[in-house]
């Protein structure tokens, strides 16, 4: 191995991490690229792979593939344990063994985890949709829920398994409610005959009085219509207590009798933040320079979710994918600009807007935060951008060809329950 | 429900079962259809899956989706746990509960297992590819070895991560050694880069002095050269005395160190055969009369590996899918004959043949037990036949274009490590 060559570290391949690493390739520089998955995933679809439209191989790509002709960049599979600033090098655990790898400089990208508020019942009892295991345990959580319905006699506990509650009137929590009650509505449904008597509800639960905060008002009441137009029942004001395998209780007493609470109303940031030993912002996030440095340092940088920078209007930046990979692309490029003695930019925000899909042919967008859109045209441009978005040709067709086919068959084939030995969460009466 | 109705209960959604509950659903009878598993496996490619070819839901199809428009249909999700001739009734375990299902008539069609022939070292370091669990742990393996063997120091070690051992000289033998050593050198080898210094080998050790022991001895012979020009070591004559989780040990004390064992050397009848109290056959299968019945019973009928059966030669009939399909399509036959009055029909075998792929435009065939035919004019009968035979419109679409992909670029793209917490086998040092 070259020695001679910086050596530029990077904690994680998601966003933030994946640019930075593709922006330093075709520079002089040697990267290492850790993360603890071997594929980068494209989490605006993982409620997609909940609700079994996509296979996970579709959203994710292996890391290697992605540099494969790259021979600067080394893909590491493991966990950072420990960060020394002072002696400049990363501790990694991979397969039962550590090792210890030397930084020049140091990306620190491992983005956002659910955030549970410190509520123990919650984190217990209910999924979250954070990571591509998330996605695939609540798929098959979800399908042995009504291979269970369906053979119970006992009236109640088959309502509370058809009972599924979203927690969070954000994208991901409108996103998962629609796709559930489209899933059960168009495809199991069908399935399930006359003999079983099923009947699913999916309930959305947002705290506050409205979905979709950063929406204008209009958007957000479109969004609600539309929800409750595919057959999700919305409650607003809805303030989670506590959780329990079967059901949850609601601050005002309210109790509904459920086995699956998917959880998706915060994020925080990865708590390997706490290994630089700094003073944390909102959220556990880690403050951060215009220019993408760490606060009081000159070699370590954070981008993405668990990075906190402030706008001119002191509103900070948002956990959102366009926020990361323009950080992480900012991070990479100030890396080379330090090593040729260059000054370093700072970070303008370039916002196209945001868009939150609510099942076949709704949604709504706000295109530059300015132009509002409905329906199918919104519908079409999430399609549109999110097909584009997605890395890896391959992937682009696998998932457009299952797109047409879902659309047009209503019919979802990816339904395998894989994991014989449930985990957690199974909520058995017997 | 309907109790006038004859029902039919048929344990296991493989070929036999499968084909069974297919050609009654059009009769006037109740049918209940048992399986461990929510799909129907595609078994000839699983070794598809564990080299990351394929999809698991490209090979496997949800039994309720095949039977979503007969509501004569009922799909049961659960493992039987006894089966009682006296009372006509079947016990199963599903989702903690039990239930009991009665039947006028039962097929028993739960298949067949690895046969590790008592031998416990074996049993625990080795990993089959009898059923979908088994591909996927064993895909995740092999790409967690990869990994592993990046990042270590030991020479020893590494060598020893880099040689898989494929024991068994049947088609299931051939097509995954050809594929592993395919899945290195055409796809991992590239994003390995000469930091690593990997380098693979795939061992195929096979007992008896020959590979595919019912093939004409030209075939034999084209198969192990076909093998070889892949770049598969073959070793004839070889048996397998121990396994350990880092190496295998031969009869005549050869020792190769190993953390890939993948024991492809045989297969015995489901254990579930078990519950009839029988004297059963070689390989623990059940015999049958020539009208698929249990000897000594009428209306329970074993069809597919678990059952045997001899042929006018006194030659048992293989275990193979076209049996296990055509016994499935005769015992349901049979039973509405049994309804009717009518008397029973005796089995016929249709054998058009058996053919093996062995790589990239490798593969032999003898079609119809008479005509030979090699290289790459088998390789695509192989890949037409295996396409026909495929389960469903959108899974036969969705592998043929991973086939395209994967033949023109040399990559595969389904190769995430969905398993953080590895099962045994694993064999770390650390």
């Amino acid at each position: 191995m070259n020695q001679k060559r910086p050596r530029v570290v990077i904690i994680g391949a998601g966003f933030a991490g994946l640019y930075a690493a593709k922006t330093l390739a075709s520079h002089n520089v040697e990267i290492i690229l850790i993360d603890r998955n071997n594929f980068h995933t494209f989490s605006p679809l993982l409620y997609q792979v909940a609700t079994c439209a996509l296979d996970p191989s579709a959203i994710a790509y292996p890391v290697r593939s992605i540099f494969r002709h790259r021979d600067n960049v080394h893909f590491m599979l493991g966990e950072v344990v420990s960060i020394n600033t002072d002696n400049h090098q990363v501790e990694v655990r991979t397969n039962g063994q550590t090792h210890t790898e030397s930084y020049d400089s140091l990306i620190v990208a491992a983005g956002s985890v659910t955030n549970h508020y410190g509520q123990q019942s919650i984190e217990t009892n209910s999924f979250g949709l954070k990571d591509l295991d998330d996605a695939v345990r609540l798929r098959h959580h979800i399908l042995r829920l009504f291979e269970k319905a369906a053979w119970t006699d006992d009236q109640d506990y088959k309502s509370a398994l058809m009972t599924m509650v979203v927690v969070g009137g954000g994208p991901t929590g409108l996103e998962t409610a629609g796709a559930l009650f489209e899933l059960y509505n168009h495809v199991l449904k069908q399935e399930y005959d006359d003999w079983h008597d099923l009947k699913a509800k999916v309930i959305l639960l947002e705290a506050t009085d409205k979905l979709l905060a950063p929406y204008p008002e209009s958007l957000q009441e479109e969004a609600k219509k539309q929800l409750e137009s595919v057959g999700v029942e919305v409650m607003l004001g809805a303030m989670v207590e506590s959780v329990a395998v079967d059901h949850v209780k609601l601050k005002d007493g309210q109790i509904i009798p459920t086995h699956t609470l998917v959880w998706s109303a915060g994020v925080k940031a990865n708590p390997l933040v706490d290994m630089l030993n700094l003073e944390l912002q909102r959220a556990g996030r880690i403050p951060i320079e215009p220019t993408i440095q760490v606060e009081g340092y000159d070699n370590v940088y954070a981008a993405g979710d668990l990075a906190y920078l402030e706008d001119e209007n002191g509103q900070p930046y948002p956990m959102l994918i366009p926020a990361a990979k323009q950080q992480g692309i900012l991070a990479a490029k100030n890396i080379i600009r330090q090593m040729k003695g260059e000054s370093l930019e700072t970070f303008k925000y370039i916002d196209r807007g945001i868009m939150a899909t609510i099942g076949r042919s709704r949604a709504v967008a706000y295109i530059y935060n300015r132009i509002p859109m409905t329906g199918w045209l919104a519908w079409m441009a999430w399609l549109w951008l999110h097909l584009v978005m997605l890395m890896g040709f391959r992937n682009r067709i696998s998932v457009f060809v299952n797109w047409v086919w879902n659309y047009w068959t209503y019919d979802r084939s990816v339904r395998l329950i894989l994991d014989r030995n449930p985990a957690r969460n199974e909520g058995d009466v017997a």
